[in-house]
């Protein structure tokens, strides 16, 4: 795959999927959500093979995405935490979840679903105008960047 | 890498990735929504491989995601167009291109922007409780499927 290129693109898309945009890197990051902070949890949930999971850790602390902190019960082990940055993939993560909701299930077949704390589900992600006016994608357009002269 | 498992997985966050998780098919439901149609004009803006833009357009349209249509110009060519399921996908690009924006670029680093009709730049993506009050990712949680008894 030709890769090198987006990694300085004037798109962000293209750039944040250069980043995060490998499968098991979304995942890692949905189990960090649901609060999994140790490789052996990791591992277990996604049925990942260690030595995939130890690059993809490595790869989700140099950018910035998970870090490194000592074991909540003051065991030796280590414990990987979303930082700022990771935690603001939130809406990506729940993008996914409601469009997998919405279109990759059977009428009736069981899933997961996201509740805010008092166990009620929320609603779908809405992309507001600067007006606070919900938009469609019908509503939006993307401005390029401008070739300087 | 292990995915058949997640095609059935009871997270819909899983079950989107296995669908759409690779990075080509996001970056063609990009260009889609950026109004490209046509074969030569995804491969032109992708710099992707023919025989790499064949399957996952191929793979886009069996998933319902994309479909064909004749062109919009009367000629022979085939045009793809995003359907419903795919437009639904709006979020997840958004979500994507607002991650990028925040952390990926240095200050004053030129990158495309999302703006609606009036050329004004979008808010960013809101997750509602259904009461309407925003909610952060530490105001959620996810529910499993209840084991059967």
């Amino acid at each position: 795959m030709k890769r090198t290129g987006f990694a300085k693109a004037e798109c962000p898309v293209a750039r944040a999927l250069d980043a995060i945009g490998d499968w098991w890197s979304l995942l890692i990051v949905r189990d960090a959500f649901d609060g999994l902070r140790r490789f052996r949890d990791f591992q277990q949930n996604l049925g990942i093979a260690k030595g995939m999971l130890t690059s993809r850790l490595r790869k989700l602390i140099e950018l910035g995405v998970l870090e490194q902190v000592e074991a909540s019960d003051g065991s030796a082990y280590r414990e990987y935490v979303l930082t700022k940055k990771g935690r603001d993939l939130f809406p990506v993560v729940v993008g996914l979840r409601q469009w997998g909701e919405a279109h990759l299930y059977t009428r009736g077949e069981a899933h997961s679903t996201l509740v805010d704390r008092k166990g009620q589900p929320v609603g779908r992600l809405v992309l507001p105008s600067t007006a606070g006016r919900p938009l469609m994608w019908s509503d939006t357009q993307v401005m390029k960047v401008a070739l300087k002269s």
